[in-house]
């Protein structure tokens, strides 16, 4: 019998704290080295929907940063997101992938013309990755920092939306796993809808969304009147400089409050901050402060407090994804892919609850899985 | 045009918080004084399935304390539970519910024949206050504090079973909101079987175990594995003397325990504490420290505290249930309904998890809906 | 034997929910209708210090606001801040205080001359309360919202400012209990050196920077390393607004980062977010997030939540400021009185954790007590 | 010049997470492989008190177990206790404690002579190990699991009893960093009067009772009314299991409660509850509840969330009590040393709050600094 057909992994932020924790992860569940904690598509409801195997894929992508992969991974274990051990144990599998990383443009471009030049670039590096290994099929994912909130339609791409663009050329299924633009540009529109290839984003729900995605519903099916909804976000590494930053916060919070007003029917007072603190790494914590009103008005709170790591939170999320869109291309769908609203803060359709977004998740994987039945 | 036929609610515990805050409220709705926040039945799902209006809710019921409901509302607006205000401007309709609670026995029974003698008295009572006040039905629900685990089944039957022994002979729909005895008492099976009224239970689902019906899903369909769930519960009031009896607490925990082990496929580890509080009065603080891991082995922390108000919390599920039972019984629903575990920390069957127990209740709330259509 | 001589209190912002709560507290423990918690000058230190006796204090002030006392502090009854059935068993002393307000001016001066004038008015105000009501001596008391930081010294005096002036100028003794500029604008401190009177400031400390005096201290002992303090609080009432407004909020914040630079002996990592929650009203959330290093480098974590209602917790501390300052202008004590930081924020001089400033709070208790006992 | 005396530190409990923690440390310390975060006798106060230099240790201890030293602190590396790479670095340093470990007998002593042997062997074992090195004292610390408390002076003395009456025997300071009896002991108490040594005990504070020593006396200086003060600890390791025991927790508890009652100047109401989580392993988390009544009666709330290392908390404690009670010896103080309860949640004398223990720290700092001056 052949070996399968192996599947792509491109990750836009190869050697960001996320991807390097995906392409770590993945190594470590291939050699059967650390249990699937956190990843969705080996559980039960998933095993008919022939996704691709986890030892089948193989992971490259751009970064601007150079500092090796198998040395990236040393760092994360000395800050506790990734254990002892792995990073020397999975040194051959890091080191490939790092091979396999091709440098982004060191400065966005400034006219169309030379857009056009780096999308064809970055689509060149896709393609060339994809034959080099002879792969079935590359999905690319954006994991790299979140960038401000674009200006207008007339300003250059911001370089999100030129490795979606590139995406899109290279006919590769793309995730937009950031609160960045991606495909949401005008000037991709028309590509999007003619490419041919599913699609899915944005912005990753990973603590306090998730959270809110299964508390606001609570509130709401009890009658309960939420007055105020607020949040604090503390966290160091690359993403908390990032979201510090005015313009990427507006960008991620958007996606924040569009979960409160969709499952509250309005938005109530609060607001949300994100601060970034060195001192905590990728460590992140979320306080979230929700005043509401019960029978007779009477006056009550509830408080969460998340700690959790980014990074580990992320790439979980980030091989389902990548599974599930392999597994969609090869079902030949197109367009945005229906029934990913449960990884999303801010996803193309579908419920704004937890639980209605996984029914919809568990429909896609029947979607997904083999007329024949497979795990019927 | 005739007057709508009126539905009894018969309280056991008819002085305790809980009951006089469901009495105080119902009345301000009726009044239009306060609006119907907590009633999940005031939500438009619920608007076609004719339960019985409001201002169609006539009170009475069972207890041992003697002071009169509209002291006992003053008290609860000087805690703040209820609006001051509410008792001077309602003292009419408390005063007239006060007139039809009947004493409980002083002691409980000792014999076989003494049981019998008091069920009877109680159903007596029932049935006399269904004729009185010319009512279509009369729903019967414990609200009394939460009694010790019951020894062995020769042992004579705890109050809380006495009452639902009543109830069954009076012929009326029955609900436990307690963790007490109850119906759940195999003297009772049989009778409960036979009796043709529709009943529920047991244990409101109010705070710590709401929470954790939406927060164990949400681990559950994100892989992430719950190592340890911790909670600790301050209280005042009654309730928090009651249940800070190591006996009660084992009752209330049951059911606690039941919610994780349902949702997470196993128990994880950690304890539930209830500590009396009485400087706290009605309000109930709840305290929950959940450690899981996420990939790779990473470790994670929610915490969420929740502080309410437990009358507050309980008095609009009572009239939900009232109202739900009494429309059950008029559609000639017999036996335990199904669709409730929306209220319930033990509920008799059905989904563990917040959002599959919504979806029952409206499925109950479809089943309870004229076929004609009537909405009106 | 002859009535003790009475003392004014002109309290800034006064028909405000600080003022109104300290005009009815005084009044209420004058009639003994509430025990002293949260006055320090009712503890036994201060028994012996001479100090004006609460039921000797005579309340007036100036507001730009004109709904009357009694009706405040009805509505803070409504609030939950004083006690139902205070107000109105108050009504008269409310009134009494509320007829001895003046109005403030409805627009800030424009220009020097402008300034002067209204400097007069003032001080002519405070002199006449004084002279009408037949007082030894008033002690001014800002406790208006909080002004936006002033620009330059060449700007017009911050009402603020102008308040303080007057004070200075009618020989009365003056607390700022805000972080607003009063005395400390470069253009009266030549004033403030003359005057003779004593004073105090700024920033009264309630809540979040109290807890931050005894917590910073405590790893500084413990050779404990900060690396991050992060905060966040939320609340309503119309401090929550003025806060709000980012250049209020940096006047205020200056005073938290300051206790952790003097106790610390750095400013670890992190910051603090003030939220206008209107759904709040006057009760204030803080939560404080606090990153540190143990032994070989450990990563520990304190949170704390501070719930508190924001007025109650200023009053007793404005009584006790009021007391103290009128008792040092007696003993002819001029310039900033030593020995209150434990009242502030941002004090003048002193130590920067709670336990060296009650101590220096006792020292001054000691010299305020008359030579000859007093009430030994 | 001649090397220096060194110094013993015997540790009962030789094996556990606080020994090897300890011993680890101060090696590592010793080594310059990382800073003295949380020693206070590294601070600048210590600087001339002639403590014994970290580099003159030397380790050594009883204990039932017999992993070796390098093998358990590699296990705490695994844990995230110690940095990952200390262990290897530091083989020799911990191989030679390792040795230096004598076997605590398998069970306790049935009868008085029993127990007058052991004693004898105990104490034959301390000073041959003082002997061996060479070393100018030996102090012995009490670091085992903490026992239930003791029946009856009638009973056979527990095991912490048998180590302290080895350690007066042996001539050698004491120190019982837990809340086992030790020296407690009626038995004990006419040798401990003639024994010559210096001792200090018990219970070291590491969290939640740091905390309230700092936090009660904010109260109480603020003249606020604390109603409830409830905790709850999760902790996992050997202590976790050891203190779930209730009697255990008994013994633990007292000190906790001694704290609040010294410093509020009345117990207030509420628990402390200790859950054994084996999965948070030596990671502790205390949640505190505090209820207290500010002006006018207002209800406010306090809650504190610690998240620490148990280990890495006690370990710099050890060092510190370890090096004062060497230089108490060398100074011939006997007999409980005045000043230590800085260190201990039950100490024998001294004020309740850490600021005054602190400022008696600094003072018996002072009584050990050499007449000269002397900080070479």
């Amino acid at each position: 019998m052949s070996t399968p057909p192996r599947t792509g992994l491109w990750l836009i932020g190869a050697r960001g704290s996320v991807a390097t924790t995906t392409i770590t992860g993945a190594a470590a569940l291939a050699a059967k080295l650390a249990p699937p904690t956190g990843l969705v598509t080996e559980t039960p409801p998933f095993a008919g929907a022939s996704l691709p195997p986890l030892d089948s894929l193989v992971f490259g992508g751009h970064d601007t940063a150079s500092c090796p992969l198998p040395k990236r991974a040393e760092a994360l274990a000395e800050a506790g997101v990734v254990p002892h051990g792995l990073p020397s144990a999975l040194h051959a599998e890091l080191a490939a992938a790092d091979a396999a990383i091709r440098p982004s443009a060191p400065a966005p471009a400034s006219d169309r013309r030379d857009e056009d030049a780096l999308i064809d670039t970055y689509a060149h590096d896709i393609t060339d990755f994809t034959r080099t290994h002879g792969l079935a099929r590359t999905v690319v994912v954006n994991v790299a920092s979140t960038e401000p909130h674009p200006g207008t339609p007339e300003e250059p791409l911001p370089p999100s939306s030129l490795y979606a663009a590139a995406a899109l050329r290279a006919g590769c299924p793309y995730v937009n796993f950031t609160p960045s633009t991606g495909l949401h540009h005008p000037r991709l529109a028309e590509a999007a809808r003619t490419a041919g290839v599913p699609y899915a984003g944005r912005d990753g729900k990973t603590g306090q969304t998730l959270l809110r995605s299964v508390l606001a519903p609570m509130f709401a099916q009890r009658a309960l009147a939420v007055r105020a909804w607020s949040g604090s976000n503390l966290l160091g590494g690359g993403d908390g400089a990032a979201l510090a930053e005015p313009a990427a916060a507006a960008a991620k919070n958007a996606g924040k409050e569009r979960v409160l007003a969709d499952n509250l029917g309005a938005l109530p007072e609060g607001e949300v901050h994100i601060d970034d603190v060195p001192a905590l790494g990728d460590w992140k914590t979320a306080w979230d402060h929700i005043a509401f009103d019960g029978f007779l008005g009477s006056r009550m709170i509830l408080q969460t407090i998340w700690q959790g790591c980014d990074s580990a939170l992320a790439a979980p999320l980030v091989l389902d994804l990548a599974r599930l869109l392999a597994r969609a291309d090869e079902q030949r769908l197109t367009g945005p892919v229906e029934g990913l609203g449960f990884y999303f803060k801010d996803p193309d359709s579908g419920p704004a609850d937890l639980h209605g977004q996984w029914r919809a998740l568990l429909d896609l994987a029947g979607r997904l899985t083999p007329a024949s039945g497979g795990a019927a």
